[in-house]
């Protein structure tokens, strides 16, 4: 059993290894003294992992995710601790481009799946949630379940299939390599047998890091620029505003955290297609190919809700999403939105593709943004006509991990 | 309605927009003079149109993969003939990273759906095949049936669900981005409307571009290399033995062309994973870090089948997968192997990932290739514990489109 100190990348691994399964082992048994320097690494591929908030919600967007929700078995709150602080160890491993860390037994299965071996950290950030289900009786949470993980309530034309909804615990794993976010995904599922089982799993995509690191707004599979009137995640004051939950919370451990809805939203693509590029631009409120707003010509100018055309009717129509959507129509609420197109194959009842948004938001409380923006959009939008929310739930993510802080810290 | 000569890429056509709606028009417009100047694009993002063959077989592997099989309705040979038409217009034109064209209307649906609108071809590939199931009485194409597109035998142990099997068409998407990918056959679909209705559609994933221009073999969710001993697509020789069709089959318009054997292959993780690395590299035959074949030290070591450990037992186990798949196994048998991986979610029966290989290969005659090799390997691999096959088809692919021969020509 081969033993060297510190941490070695999944490359270097591989790079110097002459006697490749003593190399594997010698990984595998970096143990402990590894997690000193985890979050070193190829520069530009990482991001840190330590910080006042966790990776994966101001950062920049990754081209691929894989969203996990888990149950928890009733292992008690001794179990859950277990599996959150084996958990962590890991996550600053695969965050810094290493391979899971384990006892240096060759007669045991691999500590680390090996798939992601030759791969760099791809910018991967792993992001955790703590669903309202497991503040229940089972971990003795429920005096430190926050007022405002609040369940959603039901909205009109919710199509919520059970099977893809809640979850006791949720992992967002994003990153520029779709291997690298499922190798991280199969690593924590693999970790946590006995204590969690998947509930379900979701795989997206979004801008490819190689289309050229290009500045565009990404356009989702109605073809229209989305994100255009998102919050800026490099505004600090904005993300103080309306991202991170600050100490006036009932729950001091999520200071410096944030609440996450997620809605799996089916898009009618067939429906969509059929309609005309006119109505198409009225129902969003935008040009199709610049994203300007109705009446204006780029797609920065300003939102201008008042605007009429000849006739007295307003440019951007009363039921366009855009409006509905917009923070003046919502009393000034506004969420940091982080969505990933999904394409799920064909529906087998209809023939049509199964395909859409896995729409994602983050606010510092669900009940004056997400659910208020929803009510108004499910009953005015327009672009509802074409969508059905299939899925989701809405999760506490606690703050980021620190050297003395585990991912997940504060709760258990 | 403005008319533009020529063609102008999807970015042209955004970059140079002030009327934002105009433009579209302007590129919906374009009409057959855009065809001529088609396969121009951005140099090192676009992999030609024409050829002797289609691309998206030797093509060197993009980083995305959607794979749609349909069924034709009962249109005749003219509706066949006119849906290959308009889809080898538009392929041509997508291959070039340009929109779809089709009439300016703006009162009709656009030409194109628009969510490639600001990427590049990101070396789009479309792969056109025919099943056997188009050779039967509906389009009197029974007596152009080659012998060799016979439908696979039954193997031990598969799995297939009908849902997820054969097609009378199907069309492999390659691209190094999982959007244009995706839209290039959501917009065959869509253009497909009453002639094809989708029977299954595939999404995998492979090696990421922006994994930085790695030559290292690319590894499976199994965590090995895979490819290793795979044909060397560069060589022209290999390909003229193994992979294009000459002319001394039964069918001349296949001259050029090659035959698909597609299976969807799911992969038991959960068990796999839970195996030792002993166990799992004594089940591949290699090396897991390094991929050397087991006995060898280096991944390009020649797999030596007679080699023996100190106590006269092979060192590359009787049943292990390399030995089993290898040419000299199967009486010099070879294929040219293009796979991707997939992540389906979670299998609602039992909890566990819906991931695997979704296996294609390429190759002169399937009932010397592929058909004797899954006998034996379905009946000797240690792997097939682990695997089943869930669906997937066998497809004749005609050779490539050229100034005068359409996408899909020689058939109809």
């Amino acid at each position: 059993m081969t033993r060297r100190p510190g941490a070695i990348s999944r490359r270097q691994m591989l790079a110097g290894s002459g006697l490749a399964t003593a190399a594997v082992v010698a990984a595998a048994g970096a143990g402990p003294t590894a997690a000193a320097a985890a979050t070193s690494g190829t520069p530009g591929t990482t991001e840190p992992f330590h910080g006042e908030h966790q990776g994966g919600i101001v950062t920049p967007e990754q081209a691929r995710m894989v969203f996990a929700a888990y149950d928890v078995s009733d292992t008690g709150r001794a179990g859950l601790a277990a599996l959150l602080a084996t958990w962590s160890a890991a996550v600053e491993r695969m965050a810094a481009g290493q391979a899971v860390a384990g006892p240096a037994d060759p007669f045991a299965p691999p500590a680390d799946t090996g798939e992601a071996l030759d791969l760099p950290a791809a910018r991967l950030t792993l992001t955790l949630g703590y669903g309202p289900s497991l503040f229940d009786d089972r971990f003795g949470l429920a005096a430190r379940r926050p007022a405002a993980l609040a369940e959603l309530p039901a909205f009109p034309g919710d199509a919520l299939d059970p099977a893809r909804t809640g979850g006791d615990l949720c992992v967002q794993a994003c990153a520029d390599d779709a291997q690298v976010a499922f190798h991280a995904i199969h690593n924590l599922t693999r970790l946590g047998l006995g204590t969690v089982t998947l509930r379900y799993l979701q795989v997206g995509f979004g801008r490819t890091a190689s289309a050229g690191g290009s500045t565009a707004t990404p356009r989702n599979l109605l073809g229209f620029k989305d994100g255009t009137a998102n919050l800026d995640p490099t505004d600090a004051r904005a993300m103080d505003s309306f991202v991170w939950v600050d100490g006036s919370g009932d729950q001091n451990w999520m200071r410096g955290g944030s609440y996450l809805v997620a809605r799996r939203i089916r898009v009618h693509l067939e429906a969509w297609d059929r309609s005309t590029l006119g109505d198409q631009e009225r129902t969003i409120g935008r040009s199709k190919p610049s994203g300007a707003p109705l009446g204006s010509s780029n797609e920065r100018d300003p939102l201008d809700l008042r605007a009429l055309d000849d006739f007295g009717t307003p440019l951007v129509p009363e039921d366009a999403h855009v409006r509905v959507a917009a923070p003046v129509t919502n009393h000034g609420a506004a969420l940091l939105r982080r969505g990933y197109s999904f394409v799920d194959g064909m529906d087998p009842t209809t023939g049509e593709l199964d395909a859409g948004l896995f729409f994602m938001c983050f606010q510092k409380d669900p009940r004056s943004q997400f659910v208020p923006i929803q009510q108004r959009l499910a009953g005015q939008d327009a672009l509802t006509t074409y969508l059905e929310h299939t899925g989701g739930g809405v999760f506490a993510c606690p703050p980021g991990p620190g050297p003395d802080r585990p991912w997940g810290h504060g709760l258990v």
